[in-house]
């Protein structure tokens, strides 16, 4: 690993006591983590008014909900939340972990 | 697959004449592709003065180039480009898809 290179393996964490999250790299217009999901852990629903965001899932399986709509993922999927559309992850069916990227990264702005 | 969820998967498509790409989702601020390599094949280092972006190796291994370094990345390994700094694909070593991440996308601003 280098300024410029992570194994996103070595950042999963699970916590039976709660969904994880880890920082991977940040910008100032772009963030990458990893949020990582024991079986029945959930991500409450949320909205980033001025960002967006997607879930890429590296590996399980968990339902997320967007706006209206709640769909099951696998992984290789992809999962995109427009800025002001609410999302969240309703359950992980299994152990599951999603690279999260967000533009413009959390907290700023 | 519907407005908020794609399979990766399928967008995976190898040229032996040229590397591919494919968007998956684009927003104002957000971009999300698939660059997918056959092996030997490689993206001139390039420079986005005002755009962060990362690379995230869904399968395959490839030497990666950013700013004065090289690395060989692995599935699940994740390579960042913040702005301004020159970077590539210098070889895929195999069959190999990225999932590449890019504020705000290309061609905006």
């Amino acid at each position: 690993m280098n300024e410029y290179l992570a194994a996103t393996a070595a950042s999963v964490r699970f916590d039976t006591e709660r969904a994880t999250k880890a920082d991977l790299f940040r910008g100032d217009r772009l963030f990458a983590g990893l949020n990582c999901f024991e079986p029945g852990q959930r991500q409450s629903v949320h909205t980033h008014a001025g960002a967006e965001k997607f879930y890429f899932l590296v590996s399980g399986k968990a339902r997320l909900a967007v706006g209206a709509c709640e769909v099951d993922a696998v992984a290789g999927d992809i999962v995109w939340a427009p800025a002001g559309v609410p999302h969240g992850v309703v359950t992980a069916y299994e152990r599951t972990v999603m690279l999260v990227a967000m533009a413009p990264p959390p907290g700023s702005g």
